[in-house]
């Protein structure tokens, strides 16, 4: 198949000059600019021979139809957190897009499979707090309940800011229906992180997203006078947690590809004068396989309790949030490195810490597997968010690669 | 002379019933209820042969003219922190007082040297966080222009409350004229910490108040996201933190009775799925011993300039506030002593870790000593600050004896 990477590149900055401003790219979900987004994306659909509509999620899909009705999906989102960057999830859907073009310029419009590419909606949930949205409604894995109430900063609720969208939130059910004859799920992505950029490598193949194990962990001691209170009787909250934010790069230490972060310390009363008498942290864990990720929340547990004891501290967890490890599917990984080989020579095998739409999509059972491509310094949610020109024109041709692949083992089954 | 320690916990009850409310004391400086309870103070000034005047700075001082001009100071504080407790300060004033009217009556009115009671203002700072106000006017060490700008968390200005008590700012320095004639100062306190209850002892001899070192720390590393960010390359501000935290206390062990407290962590962005880019702390450390206090600074400065190395992250000091340890007079701490073993049968001496006017009064060269009666649980600035009646009496009776002690002490000079 033949696709031009060097129109991606364009198309890309051309969304950008629409949707970002001089702090980033500003396509927050459910907001005018996201759906201004959308309508630019719509607008280059003519003249493909494609039919699209939006699905009870207000996940867009775009369809032509093969001479199968066994289909390839392609994906990527088209929203931003606020002040971000111009690649992540974007790249992903101008990607699959030129894929398709691809495949419709090769079989004359009519292709032995049918492609569908989707922009999933609300992949970020940098608004209400609930990432995933779209994709998880595709997948059966929604939250109703627990998102209708979710509201932004400005007090809006969830289910009116989807409902000036068109979007219902009790009819997101049906969303799974789009789940019909799927064969196999593919997206390209920014790595976002510093991991193929320090091995030198444009192009990586995602094993699968890392589980996450988010906790929030208080240690309760006794707030007493900087002053008046010797060292030897203290019950000083922030040791034990101190000594918490030590263990997790420990524990982390295990096992090569884990990740621990504290990512928030408060301290009450939180004043110069007085030892510390609570300190409330969060902890993140994450790890591919989820017997490692168990095993570190056992040993990050049994440290705070241990540490707790120590400092004549009481602790307490509270789960925030968790999710299983999702493995990618282990021929498509291949399909995956082979062509990552055949464009740029070598390739890397990685897991992915953030997570993304596609870890949805294989939680419901279809064949998954996603590409990175290299991230400058490892940054993205920001403005300066980058990916040499050349990487991004080989991603795209390496992503087409893996689509003909792809095409050829599902018709094969 | 006989004094009635009775009658000081009757009127330490009264003052409470008057000033206090459901959450704990509110005789708050330069508010109503203070005025209220000076104005209460004064009318137990009724029948006694003293005259009594306000300061430049607001202080009260009551005076006992005696055959000598020289006279003997005693003193403490009607003022409170919000929702503070009923002993801390009005202990000391009352009795004070009951000294005063223990010297009355033995010498029928005319004692061979002069007693004065002062009721300092504003020891607290609670309002706009400028304690020892009035003693610091007395001895000549005030700060008008750095504190003519303090505002309270209305905005109210710190120059207009004072007007509105009749004190005004620029008069200040006109308190050091009562310094005059002054021979030595005496202060009894509840201790506000633990460590004569874990002695099982009622009183304790005040060696000084320790010197304070006071800075904020902040380490600056690189924030990051929690998922794609490799522990090996991550630049965790927290973590420099976290061993800092542990680390002042090995610092405070090398010494006897030092305290090393880092009382407020703030973490930035500070969010469960960022590694922490900038890590904002403070450290309150105190010694008796200026070497020591110089030596543990020196000691956290160049720690923390070694973890931020560990840990790829720089970190930058900035001094809060800073007081030199303030040793009390050798003659009059033997004097303390004596008076607590005739009491009590044992004695201890320690340092205040807390500050107290009688720092201010000893700065200046004014012979001083305070007397610490046991607290329980080491709380206070709190309501459930207390202290057992048998203890508060115990240090009335201790207090006098101290006096006549002094006394003499100043007649044979």
């Amino acid at each position: 198949m033949n696709v031009d990477p060097k129109r991606t590149v364009r198309e890309l900055k051309e969304l950008r000059a629409l949707t970002a401003d001089d702090n980033g790219a500003q396509r927050v979900a459910w907001t005018d600019t996201w759906l201004k987004a959308r309508e630019w994306f719509t607008s280059k659909l003519a003249g493909l021979p494609v039919e699209h509509h939006y699905d009870a999620a207000g996940n867009h899909w775009v369809t032509l139809r093969g001479e199968s009705e066994k289909a390839l999906l392609l994906g990527g989102h088209l929203d931003s957190v606020p002040n971000g960057g111009w690649l992540d999830g974007c790249l992903d859907e101008m990607a699959a897009l030129e894929v398709l073009r691809g495949f419709a310029a090769k079989y004359n419009g009519r292709p032995p499979l049918t492609i569908r590419v989707v922009d999933w909606a609300d992949e970020e949930g940098a608004r209400f707090g609930r990432s995933l949205l779209g994709s998880s409604a595709f997948a059966g894995t929604h939250s109703i309940e627990a998102d209708r109430v979710r509201t932004d900063k400005d007090g809006i609720r969830l289910e009116d800011a989807l409902k000036r969208c068109g979007v219902s939130i009790d009819r997101f059910a049906d969303a799974e229906r789009e789940q019909i004859n799927a064969a196999a799920y593919l997206e390209l992505h920014i790595e976002q992180g510093p991991v193929l950029e320090s091995l030198n490598l444009p192009l990586g193949v995602v094993l699968g997203t890392k589980g996450v194990e988010r906790h929030a962990i208080t240690f309760h001691g006794q707030e007493a006078h900087s002053g008046s209170t010797p060292m030897a009787v203290r019950r000083d909250a922030l040791a034990a947690a101190a000594k918490l934010a030590l263990e997790i790069r420990t524990i982390a230490g295990k096992h090569p590809d884990s990740v621990c972060t504290m990512g928030s310390v408060k301290t009450f009363p939180g004043i110069v004068t007085a030892v510390v008498g609570r300190c409330e942290t969060t902890l993140d864990q994450r790890d591919l396989d989820a017997a490692v990720l168990a095993r570190m929340y056992r040993d990050a547990r049994e440290s705070s309790e241990r540490f707790a004891r120590e400092e004549k501290c009481s602790v307490e967890w509270s789960r925030i949030w968790n999710i299983e490890p999702i493995q990618f599917h282990p021929k498509l990984i291949e399909f995956c490195d082979d062509a990552i080989r055949q464009v740029a020579g070598k390739s890397h095998r990685l897991p992915s810490g953030p997570l993304h739409d596609a870890a949805e999509v294989s939680r419901c059972g279809i064949p998954t597997v996603m590409m990175f491509v290299q991230s400058l310094r490892g940054i993205s949610h920001n403005k300066i968010e980058d990916t040499k020109e050349q990487h991004l024109e080989m991603s795209v041709e390496a992503f087409a690669r893996l689509a003909d692949k792809t095409t050829d083992w599902i018709l094969s089954r």
